[in-house]
């Protein structure tokens, strides 16, 4: 859109909840990104946009993320998800984010973040700078979710 | 985005169509929004936003849309989406929206709407104010879908 | 959203990953829509809004997108995506865009698309001036993806 995105936050969290919708709803609300709109997007980091801690949005701002959620109601399972960014030597060029979610543990789902960035720069024949990912896993006790998320961000969206 | 949400209206539709996603586009426009373009938000009403009847908007539009849809090719199933929103005591604080949808009755779809707002509320330990429930119901005939929406307008997006 | 649709261009892709998601981003790379965030809309070209060639898209910019796409991971299969779009003879009015992927050939996926164009102008009233399919197929080597999208692209989107 129009929005010129500035900045990025990544986050994550799990949680219960009496149906999926609000175990996801829960899930967001502990990742501190509960009380806004978020729009999917299929997931780049623009250039030149630093990652920084979660801030403060404006409640009901509408905020482009790139997220992994995995909602479970079988007792005992454990779910896992996870995001993550890698960034080009060039800062001209932009960076891109992976997701993943599945019931797995939260190092499989790690390790399936760094081999997709991995693959993601090799076809795109670009040198990696910096990667990092964000994981979160859950054992469900009755329904569960777990996400992760990447926040893109205008100062406009901060309280 | 940049986008001021001032407003959001709330709709409902289902129709029979000769594929699902004909289904689909033809309970958007029995809903009043075949014309425009949804963007689905994950789904907060923002402080202070009136839920209005649904204006024209222009066609084509790009609308942040909270929505449920269900489509089924299932002759004689019953099929249902409800969406609903709350608003808070504290007009500074966000509403909440819930969407359902499946093979359910209109009561049912509508009760379980109830239950996720109840609970949403109560997890943000706000005061519920209000809360409001639109939901539909259709009898498959071929292949039928029903959907409920409540969309983000801002003055930009009307006729 | 604020954001004023100009113009939309289509575009289409298919490609091998070590992954499903690895497939997707390299079939987007593929379709020259690889860097950018793509944001699912359903489905409407705006009125007077001209379809052209796929111009140099911002990298990280936020384009609203109807897209189709496909991943399978069985060996020797064809999986097809496709999208297409009609336009009235009235240039007030909006055009209309459909998505279609699945376990089809490529003649299968236009048919599917034109046949599904044709109800959205009937059920409209709206005659039809024009209408255009972009499709591609694929033959699954281990992971495949296909894919075929619409952009909808202002002047701010290009470089």
């Amino acid at each position: 859109m129009t929005k010129t995105v500035t900045m990025a936050a990544a986050t994550a969290g799990h949680a219960e909840g009496s149906t999926a919708l609000n175990a996801f709803d829960n899930a967001l609300l502990m990742a501190g990104i509960g009380n806004i709109n978020l729009i999917k997007v299929s997931s780049i980091l623009p250039p030149d946009v630093p990652v920084i801690e979660l801030p403060k949005i404006k409640p009901g701002a509408l905020i482009p993320t790139a997220y992994a959620a995995v909602t479970s109601e079988t007792p005992g399972e454990t779910i896992s998800a996870a995001v993550g960014y890698a960034v080009p030597d060039d800062p001209a060029k932009n960076g891109v984010i992976m997701e993943f979610h599945g019931h797995a543990s939260r190092e499989e789902a790690e390790q399936a973040i760094r081999g997709m960035l991995d693959e993601a720069f090799r076809v795109r024949g670009e040198a990696m700078k910096e990667m990092k990912v964000f994981a979160v896993t859950h054992t469900v006790e009755r329904i569960g979710c777990a996400l992760a998320a990447i926040t893109l961000l205008a100062e406009d969206d901060l309280v």
